[in-house]
């Protein structure tokens, strides 16, 4: 067990905008309100899957819908509790912890928030070590765990329970529910027991993204190279480095979806990189070949600083370093690639792991 | 205390489908799951809001959705008990009886199969006194009731339980999900209890229902003119005589929308007459008369039997009779008509009830 304080909160916020891979939604909302309630209620519980009985009740919390009016309609913390305390009420039993459901800038630290306003502890693992858009896109799902029963809420009051056959049927009726309830909402989801999350989950999660942001901060002022130092304790690779020069965004079907173009400098010059999202990054190709695809994590950090930046943060003339990171191994199965590889997005190309297309690529060139 | 057989649903299914006012649903699928339902499991208990206690619980069932969707999927019965029994287990309370949400075709006669199975009575109200096509378009509504918690369930097993802040949000997220679902589902909704009822239904409706249905029934065969019998019992007006000519009809944000010409025969000769209809008839005009709109009833007969059209079932060439009928007080009060009436639907002609139109059409002649 441990405790976690403003500077924990800092520094996940961080390494979970990272691993967000843009999406997730905007981490200093997420952060704003996780120091908000620690200020009022005193630090946070972490215990890691280890610590948890096989048969404690553990619900993610987070918040489902589009990023980009995320930015404009900030949650006020009681949907969260609504959505959380009809689950517990629907499931008639007492919920024991939170977790997140994925690693993303506000879904990574909503529940944060939630468990220092309930005193509830926060299990360190996620469902994805990553960040997806959609609700069965969970290693929950890969290995059978229903999403349901699940509640939305969102800040007018309303919520609602679903039960659904199964987690495509929850990802379609709640998608279409929360557009209507204004394009974001709360919701509590998966409840799942200790056993089910030691199995299924992935773990220590809140620690790596405390690990990046702890690498990023201290590397300020100082001459080191954090894009370096991230890439060394992730395993991943540089893609690209260069300035945004274009950026096609818009808000449908309830996700934020769109390309942005990143025109090269140094070793990259006379190259354009194209990127493709649906809440988070989803492809990377030149005009000559594909760099990473999901669900490998594709990130775009700045490339002074090393912060990464999210989907609805890029801007116009951003100058920027693109990296690859391998996804965890659940993902590289034939129903994880199913699940999230590039044709489930409708992206006409096959799934190649990132360390092997950067080992072609090397050999290209 | 009286129980409903056979005939009785025979004559409640033609009832309701009049007062449906080509909505509420195919009377004849609601009548084959009654009849079915009354073969397996005996006649139906059917209890005046009298004969209730103040405090007993009961809750409309029915269908939610485009009536042209529901003729090609036919409800199987499991989704109307799984709706309920979610909402009794929700509420934590036993549900007393069933009683329909509205009169029409599908939306009269389901309570009943629903009753019939579960072994419950049905109660002798509603909350319409027609057929409308939105969730708070009900007297209680009027009166301040919540159409929450609900329930939808479909064919498929998936179900949600809503619980919103007023009955426009439940109309507008439960529709979103109905969609999703298929375009129609099964609802348990409006939990009231008997005092509730008595002050807010419509009673006798289904008495109503029945009585219209004998009288057409009885006319077969006979010289006797069913139209103007039941005229006479509902206190109506014919308002047109023809033949339809034209259709114009889509399923569209979950409803079923469209247009209706009728070319004039006899007194109405070289006239043509249009009706508007969402689920529901709206509104009838000729190019010079406004001939009766909503809340006011709007029946399509057909001219030989009497026997009421729906708006699935109208089709090139029928030969009809159009008729109008005052609808119930309570949706001739100011927030009657702001709920139902034809600015609601979109319509630029104010509400003037269907016995003065009438005068004025015989001043002009």
């Amino acid at each position: 067990m441990r405790r976690l304080g403003k500077q924990e909160i800092e520094d996940i916020a961080v390494g979970a905008a990272l691993l967000g891979t843009g999406g997730g939604g905007d981490p200093y909302i997420g952060k704003l309100m996780a120091l908000q309630a620690i200020e009022e209620y005193g630090p946070i519980q972490l215990l890691s899957v280890d610590e948890i009985d096989d048969e404690a009740v553990v619900v993610p919390s987070g918040m489902m819908g589009a990023p980009t009016v995320m930015i404009e309609k900030v949650p006020n913390g009681e949907e969260a509790i609504a959505a959380f305390q009809t689950l517990e009420q629907y499931l008639g039993k007492k919920i024991f912890a939170t977790m997140p459901i994925e690693a993303g800038g506000i879904n990574s630290l909503l529940p944060l928030a939630l468990a220092a306003r309930l005193g509830l502890p926060v299990v360190d693992v996620d469902g994805m070590g990553r960040a997806f858009p959609e609700l069965q896109m969970v290693t929950f799902y890969l290995d059978g765990i229903s999403a349901t029963p699940l509640v939305i809420a969102d800040e007018k009051g309303n919520h609602s329970v679903l039960n659904t056959v199964n987690n495509m049927w929850a990802e379609r009726i709640a998608r279409a529910a929360t557009i209507q309830m204004g394009g974001s909402v709360m919701m509590a989801i998966y409840p799942m027991v200790g056993k089910q999350l030691k199995e299924s989950g992935i773990h220590h999660i809140l620690k790596l993204e405390e690990d990046i942001g702890r690498i990023i901060r201290e590397a300020k002022g100082t001459n080191a190279n954090p894009i370096a130092e991230v890439l060394s304790l992730v395993g991943g690779f540089e893609l690209f480095k260069g300035k945004v020069v274009d950026i096609n965004r818009k808000t449908e079907s309830g996700f934020a979806r769109g390309t942005a173009h990143i025109q090269g400098f140094d070793l990259y010059h006379d190259q354009t990189l194209e990127i493709k999202f649906q809440n988070e990054h989803l492809l990377a190709k030149t005009p000559d070949q594909l760099l990473c695809v999901t669900p490998d994590l594709i990130a775009i950090l700045d490339s002074e600083t090393g912060l990464p930046i999210t989907t609805e943060g890029l801007k116009y003339g951003a100058r920027c370093v693109v990296i690859g990171i391998p996804c965890h191994p659940k993902w590289r199965t034939a129903k994880g690639i199913e699940t999230c590889g590039p044709a489930y997005f409708g992206y006409d190309v096959d799934y190649v792991p990132v360390e092997n297309l950067v080992k072609e690529g090397a050999q290209t060139k």
